[in-house]
């Protein structure tokens, strides 16, 4: 399993990635999920993974080759704007799909992905986009400033409550990461070390872009803090009185 | 969808369901999803049901005729302990599968159904079972004191982290209502009225069974208040101050 997170806020971009894969839990690997393609001060696009990883990994191939071939075909250099990037992308699978999808029907294997891909081209304001395994995807909007994809229900009732457009890169970091804490905690498929990557709008260029392992401090603050946090939050609110009333149904 | 959550604690158990069921967003309705069975002083018995439900009512119908029948069948009336009870309860699940799989898998229909079914009876002291489809069932223990059914991953987090064995009932029944409320929030196909029913060992009956609406105070006070907590929570851990220094990987 995998879990990643982005949100498109007025600062810019957070995406937080996982690094576990894993084929049976007797087959656990670690796998970046984040890759990053820029030219400073031209573009900036950050593409995260997840499904089945011979996919996504062919796919990130394909993209890269078509960057490099210079051969006239677009790739993620040529794409004027991020919506082209996001059609471009969601054709590459497509391409992955036409190669692989009928070998791995035969083998009962579903043709599994998901990507989230975000950046900023140029003059345009940095986008944020959800791709689906068959190619179409869907883009955040103010009212849905955030993507997550993979394991993603653990870590999506403490997004929903915090992040607005208006919160900083500092804070969505950090929420990010609490998230990412939850899942974690929950589902032993989803592992450190983690990629957080941020871009701050119209920099065009990665602002930062960090690896997270068990031994970062800040994470390991975050970890327990958080519990504690959450419980002491738990022992304030009033329990209820009334159970002894309660009425029998 | 459905969500279902019990906790087996040292001072009894906390069993909160929600009651709406779909098929299909434009075919909502509202069914509980509790029943209890209960001859006070003797024994009690709280089933909580997801899944499809036509087979869980047709379970709970035929678990109530066999009660009734009076006719020398085994039945939740006559099993010596909790245990026995599970197992009954599986039977009359697979007695479920024999009438309805095969017609069900003719229509596309997969088989699904997940029951907590706790209780205590005579001098045995109060147990929790998760039962499966498939009949088979566990138990929980005090490194597992509840179990959920359902949509069980939006309210999965807080629970891991507060309940223990010697959390309270009146506790117990707030952080079901905040895992509740997490998980409503989430997933439209979850919602109120909640059915929340509470027993204290040894007293072999039900000590409250209290149906909770969009008005219960109590219910709307823990929505504000959580949100307002957790944010307020979020707001008192640091933010990450590296991120500047982050190095280019």
């Amino acid at each position: 399993m995998t879990y990643c997170v982005s949100m498109l806020l007025d600062a810019g971009m957070v995406f937080l990635s996982d690094s576990r894969t894993n084929a049976g839990v007797d087959h656990i690997n670690t796998f970046r999920k984040t890759s990053i393609f820029q030219r400073p001060g031209e573009r900036v696009l950050v593409l995260m993974s997840s499904g089945n990883l011979a996919i996504t990994q062919q796919l990130v191939s394909m993209l890269r080759e078509a960057m490099a071939a210079q051969d006239g075909r677009e790739n993620l250099w040529s794409v004027p704007n991020m919506f082209e990037a996001a059609r471009h992308v969601g054709e590459m699978l497509r391409e992955v799909h036409r190669r692989d999808a009928e070998a791995l029907k035969n083998f009962g294997i579903d043709f599994t992905a998901a990507l989230i891909l975000g950046g900023q081209i140029g003059t345009e304001q940095p986008r944020l986009f959800h791709i689906y395994a068959a190619g179409n995807f869907i883009e955040a909007t103010p009212d849905t400033p955030y993507f997550q994809i993979g394991e993603s229900k653990y870590g999506k009732p403490i997004i929903d409550r915090v992040v607005k457009r208006y919160t900083s890169l500092d804070e969505a970091a950090k929420l990010a990461l609490i998230s990412m804490d939850s899942t974690i905690r929950s589902n032993l498929s989803v592992g450190v070390p983690l990629d957080l990557t941020i871009l701050k709008t119209n920099e065009l260029k990665i602002a930062s872009h960090i690896s997270i392992d068990a031994k970062n401090e800040y994470f390991a603050m975050i970890r327990n803090r958080w519990s504690e946090a959450l419980g002491h939050a738990f022992d304030e609110l009033p329990n209820p009185d009334w159970l002894d009333a309660g009425e029998q149904l």
